[in-house]
């Protein structure tokens, strides 16, 4: 990304956090995590996060998706023998959430997907999370997600994260951060 | 409390919510735990409460205070050898919030606390926090706070949550609940 690109992604999630009315400090903005996982393409993949707390029991964090971005498909593995894995819960606080976790896959799934990035997404049981709505997904489960047309804001509450062993469907991504 | 003290709770702590732009169900508004704590004084002394999640590893809720209402002193000891106590951050989303831990007591706190309930805190350092604020309390800490005038949205992460197992500073508490 060039330092435009970030600029642009931190700006527009800063407005889509206060059209979400959710309160945030300046230190926050500007330390917020604006994540394109490698790809180069931060308008259509990846997220911007502000990490509220992440200790050694619990992970809460404030996920910003800009207009259809989408947060590729992954699962939080084991980690070792006292963690089974990050467990998460979703909960949508302002716009539109397109989930998708195994099981059915849905016929008409509302998330639109360019063609680069879909062979790397195989699970299709849509979940839509309106503000309001949650979801609590097990440890290794594999997701990804897209936001609507608005733009999306995320809560998620979960046990420790540690991104870095995150696996990714996509082998091109690159997961840096905290 | 009557049928009728919870209801006027319940619709002060729905319209709170809906001023902080907080989206709930309805679901969550009918199933809100209004607590008094046994102490039949809901509109002074209490909380109402929303559990967003509490699963074996971590807990989130949102917490409504009514203007200038007091949760009383407590702390949430070791529940056992594997689990030292509930660590929680307290995160202010609307309104205001005077949080009272161990410490330097503050010359002049903001709190404003009736006489009845005054000898059962303990702790008088204040931190005051304001919409995207947060605290972080150790476990087994002995904390209270109050909202000002216009009340307050919390949000609690934290660890798995047993509130059966709270200890409270004043012997006339009651908590029951979650």
């Amino acid at each position: 990304m060039t330092s435009e690109d970030v600029a642009q992604a931190r700006a527009a999630a800063a407005a889509l956090l206060k059209r979400a009315r959710v309160a945030v400090t300046r230190d926050e903005l500007e330390s917020m995590e604006i994540a394109d996982l490698g790809l180069g393409d931060i308008k259509r993949l990846g997220l911007e996060v502000i990490v509220y707390e992440n200790n050694d029991r619990y992970c809460a964090k404030e996920l910003v998706l800009l207009p259809r971005q989408i947060c590729p498909e992954h699962r939080h593995p084991r980690v070792n023998g006292r963690n089974p894995g990050k467990k998460e819960t979703f909960r949508c606080r302002y716009g539109e959430v397109y989930l998708y976790v195994a099981g059915e896959p849905t016929a008409k799934p509302m998330a639109r997907v360019p063609r680069k990035y879909r062979s790397f997404l195989t699970v299709w049981h849509e979940i839509v999370l309106r503000p309001g709505d949650q979801y609590t997904l097990p440890p290794n489960s594999l997701h990804w997600f897209q936001a609507g047309d608005k733009g999306a804001v995320i809560s998620e509450f979960s046990s420790t994260s540690a991104d870095a062993t995150d696996v990714y469907s996509d082998p091109r991504v690159r997961r840096v951060g905290s």
